[in-house]
């Protein structure tokens, strides 16, 4: 590309990063919402989370419509191409992530007595775990940071592990509480979209490994891909 | 474009088009075994459907790669390029309704007693809407047929309503055998997961809809659409 198509070209990836950031934004703002009005009853906020989604849905809009102008006008080849491509990707998981806590708002009306139901504490700690995943996967997509990749794909453990005690202690809850039955089954789609925030975190963080290394990160990966180039 | 690359990108577009039609295929049977799997306590049709996942993860890698070659060396425009970018975010589409029927087979050893739990009768009839509407909507993005999309949009009303069922009828269930709890929430889960499937259908068949038309099915979008031409 001539000097001035490079300085354009980089130009836009800067203002799709930026976008991308900006999403990623929005969708920590949502999940911290979504959680407050959750535990502190507050419709409202609740509400709030959900006018703002379409927010989330413009701004993926425009990375598409920006991606495609940039494939269309640059013509970009190999890691330039590839790196327009990951936007796209990454753009539609952030539009998802908002998605779940969304879901999450939806619900807050539909639990009733969540004072009585104990294990709703464990919620606040899995928002906790899934923000902090969302947010340092974007700052590493942002520096191609493969070491903060592995660390946000290791803390998915962590938040696996907060679910299934969860899970746990919702349905040994339930059998003591028949009464309390249907809102703790609502605190479990809450805990569950938790759960799909953390993936969707991670399979942005092994893109994030596999653009920056070359390498597929989880072991198992590794080795598939090692037998298919065999 | 000159006559033989135009055959090329034809070709190459055919080609795009029939690994997502594979995909298609390959999710229609994972969801109608994964249901079977947990009707019939079949553990080892389940461990299929589990195995089975990593071929759509490949045909997913594929048409990527097809995606990202087809725009490298043919530069298509306009339409040409919403085509390809169409098929790459159909195809993430596809490969996660797959995981949703992954996460249903998964769940096939945790659901004991089964057959004390009676809406467990619901799930088979939400999977038949869920696997009609995955089948018919591939059908359309094949044929174009905005006519086809707006029945599946439609469709996934249908498929709602016997979600909030099942919903309803579990709690029920719940309230009255405490020792099913636990079994009655993974039932929960695929109920949602199938309610989720439909959801993704119905993005697909809105991206068709606008493919054909131009237009944004749904009255809402359509308003905010002209609100913003203003």
């Amino acid at each position: 590309m001539a000097e001035h198509t490079v300085k354009a070209f980089d130009d836009e990836i800067g203002r799709l990063r930026g976008l991308i950031a900006e999403m990623g934004g929005l969708a920590e703002v949502a999940i911290a919402d979504a959680i407050t009005a959750l535990i502190e009853d507050d419709s409202e906020l609740a509400q709030k989370v959900v006018d703002n989604d379409p927010k989330l849905d413009k701004l993926e809009a425009e990375v598409d419509r920006l991606a495609v102008r940039v494939i269309a006008l640059r013509a970009p080849m190999a890691n330039d191409l590839r790196d327009v491509i990951a936007a796209l990707k990454i753009s539609g998981i952030v539009e998802r992530i908002g998605d779940y806590a969304k879901n999450i708002a939806k619900r807050v009306n539909e639990v009733e007595s969540r004072t009585k139901i104990k294990p709703v504490t464990l919620v606040p700690a899995m928002a906790e775990i899934a923000k902090s995943m969302v947010h340092d996967i974007l700052n590493a997509y942002a520096a191609r940071d493969a070491g903060m990749a592995v660390e946000v794909i290791e803390r998915d453990e962590k938040l696996d592990n907060l679910y299934n005690t969860l899970f746990r202690n919702l349905v040994s809850h339930m059998m003591e509480n028949p009464a309390t039955i249907s809102s703790a089954a609502q605190l479990l789609f809450v805990g569950r979209n938790l759960e799909r925030i953390g993936d969707h975190a991670t399979n942005v963080a092994e893109m994030v490994y596999f653009a920056a290394t070359g390498e597929y990160h989880s072991e198992g990966d590794r080795k598939e891909k090692g037998e298919a180039d065999n």
